[in-house]
C-alpha cells in the first residue's frame, strides 16, 4: 500500500476529531442565569478546546512528517496508525470530561488524570510508531537516513512524552496544573521555539 | 469513473463513522455518583468503542485492498459500495445500543444480537462486493488474477463471515459472549497473525 | 481553480452528511419499555435512514458525473455547488423531522412536506448547476459535447425533479406516501434500471 | 511540506464544520405545540444556518485561492492555518448561541456580539495568514507576484474585516442588525458582484 490513502484516512479522522471538539462547548440553556455569567463559568471548556485543538493540530503536523519519510506501508504500520488514531479519537471525550469536572469539588483529579493520560497514550503510540518506522522498517524509508539521525528523531519524539507524564502525575496535586501543562506543551510546539519538535 | 473518487468518498465516510464512535462515550453527569464509580460502570462503552474502532479500521484496510485491484468502477460497484458504507454507517448506533443495554436485565440479548447482526451484514455486503469484483467484473481488474487466486481471496472473505454469524447466534446465550467474540475477531485481524485476512 | 479541490470538499461534505444521518437513530432510553417494542416503533427512523442514505449516495454519484465533464471551475459554479451542498446539509435535519412526526397525529403532513421539499430543492439546485455547466459554461467542458446531447443530459436531470414534486405535493394526502415515493426514487436509481439517471 | 496535505486537512475541517451546522437546527419536541408554529419561531436558526454555511463556504474558496499561490508551506504557515481553522471550528457554537438567544429578552446582545466577534476573528486570522504569505514568505510563492499586486490582494483581504467589525460593534444597538450584516456580507461575496473578494 502506498502512503496516500493512509494519509487521506488519517487526515479525515484527525479533521473530524478536531472539529468535533466544538460539540463540547455547550450553549447555556436560556433562563439558567445571566448569559455573561453562564459563559464565564465555562472557561474550562474554552481552555480545554484551545489546548486539545492545538494538540491534535500538532499531531497532524508531526504525523505528516513521520509518514512523509516512508515510501510504502505494511500492515504493522497500518495497525500502529489505527491505535494512534484511536487515542486521538478519544480526545473529544477526555476534553469534555475534564472541562465538566475541573471546577467541581469531586472527580476533578480523576478527570484531569484521564485527560493527561489520554494525551500521554497518544504520544506513546506516536513514539512506538516512529520507532517501528525508523528502526524496524528503515528499508521502507523513502531515502536512507543515518542511524545517528534516526536516533535523534526518535529521542525527540520520546522526550515529548515527559511533559505529558508530568502533567498526568500532577493531577492529584492540582487538576488546573495538568491543564496548564498540557496547554503549555501545545503552545510551546505551536510557537517557532518548539519548531524542532 | 476511476477509483480515486470512490476511495476518497469511502475514506470520508469511514473516517467520520470511526470518529463518531466517541460520541457514544458519555461524560457522567456531575452529582450522579463518585466519578470513578460512574466511569467504571461504563466499561461496556469502552470495550464497544475499541471493538468497533478496530473493526471499522480493518474494514478500511480490506476495502483499500479490494479497490486497489480495480482500474475502474461501474454503477453496480458504486451501489454495492454504498450498501457497504450504509452498514458501516449504522455501526455507531449499534455500538451505542449494545453498550447501553449490555449490563441491564432486559433488552441485552436483542441489543447484542443487533450489534453482531450489523457487523455480519457489513461482512456480507463486503463479500458480495468482493465476489462481484472478482467474478463478474474481472475484466475491470487492474491486472489479470488467476481464477484459483480469485477463489482464494473470496473464500477468505467469506470465511470472515462465520465468526460474526457465531457471535450473533450466541447473543441469546450471553450478550457478553457476542461482544467478546467481536472483540476477538478485531484483535485477531489487527495482530500480525491475522494479517492474511 | 481546477476541479480537484471542488471534488474533495464536496466529497467531504457529502461524506459527513451521509454519516451524520445515523445520529437520527436514537437508542431507546432503558426503562421506557421492552426494547423490541421500542425499536419496532421507530421503523420510520430506519426507513428514513435508508432513503436519505441512498439519496445522498446517488447525489454523490451524479455530482461526480457532472463535475467530471468540466476541466475547470469558476466562481459561479463554486457558488451553485455551495447552494447544492447547503440543501444536502439540511437532509439530516429533514430526515429526523419526518422520522419523528411521521406516526404522530399532528405535524406529520408538514414534516413530510418539508422532507419532500428539501429533496426537491436539492434536485432543483442540481439541475440549475447542471444547466449552468452545460449551457452557460460549455467552453469549460473537458470535451465538446453536442448541443443535442447536452439537452438530453439536462432533460434527464430535470425529469428527476418530477417525482420529488409529486412526493411533496402528496404529503397532505398521506405522509407515508411521501416517504414511500422518496424511497422508491432512491431504490429506482440505485438499481441497474435507473442507471441511466 | 507541499501544499497538498495542508489543503486536504483544511478541506476536511471546513467540510466537517459546515456540515455540523445542521446539528444546531433542532427538531421540535412532539407535544410542545403545533409543528408549524414551533418551526416558525425557530427562524433565527435557519437564518444563522444559511449565513454561517455561506460564510464557511466563502472562506473555503478564499482559502483555496490563498494556498494555491504557494509552492510549499513552512511551520509558521501551518500554525497560522491551525489558528484560522480554530476560529472556523468555533462557528457552529457561535451560530447556535446566537440562534438560541436572538429573540430572548436577555443575553441577545452578548450572543450576537460573540457571533460577530468569531467571524471577525476568523477574518483577522485569514488576513494575518495572507499577509505572512504575501510579505514574509513571498519567496515561497509559486510565481513572482509584484509588490503592488500583493498589496492589492492584502488590502482587499483587510477591507473584508470592516463589515464584521461594524456587525460586532452594532450588537448592543440590535442583535438583528448584527445577523443581517453578517448575512449581507455572505450574500455579497456569494453573488457575482463580490466575486473580486
Amino acid at each position: 500500500m502506498n502512503t496516500n490513502r493512509l494519509e487521506s484516512f488519517s487526515d479525515g479522522v484527525l479533521a473530524v476529531a478536531i472539529t468535533l471538539l466544538v460539540l463540547d462547548i455547550v450553549v447555556p440553556k436560556p433562563g439558567s442565569g445571566p448569559l455573561a455569567h453562564e459563559l464565564g463559568t465555562r472557561w474550562p471548556s474554552y481552555a480545554a478546546y484551545v489546548t486539545s485543538f492545538l494538540t491534535i493540530g500538532i499531531i497532524w503536523i508531526n504525523h505528516h512528517a513521520m509518514i512523509s519519510r516512508l515510501r510504502g506501508v505494511d500492515r504493522v504500520i497500518l495497525m500502529l496508525n489505527l491505535v494512534l488514531l484511536m487515542t486521538v479519537g478519544v480526545i473529544p471525550f477526555a476534553t469534555s470530561l475534564m472541562a465538566t469536572y475541573l471546577k467541581l469539588g469531586h472527580g476533578q483529579t480523576l478527570a484531569a488524570g484521564i485527560y493527561g493520560g489520554v494525551l500521554l497514550a497518544m504520544s506513546i503510540s506516536f513514539s512506538v510508531m516512529n520507532w517501528h518506522i525508523l528502526f524496524r522498517k528503515h528499508h521502507m524509508l523513502g531515502e536512507r537516513i543515518e542511524h545517528e539521525r534516526r536516533r535523534l528523531i526518535l529521542r525527540r519524539s520520546i522526550r515529548g512524552l515527559l511533559p505529558y507524564a508530568v502533567a498526568t502525575g500532577l493531577a492529584p496535586v492540582s487538576p488546573y496544573l495538568t491543564l496548564a501543562i498540557c496547554a503549555a506543551i501545545a503552545v510551546y510546539y505551536a510557537l517557532p521555539l518548539g519548531s524542532g519538535g
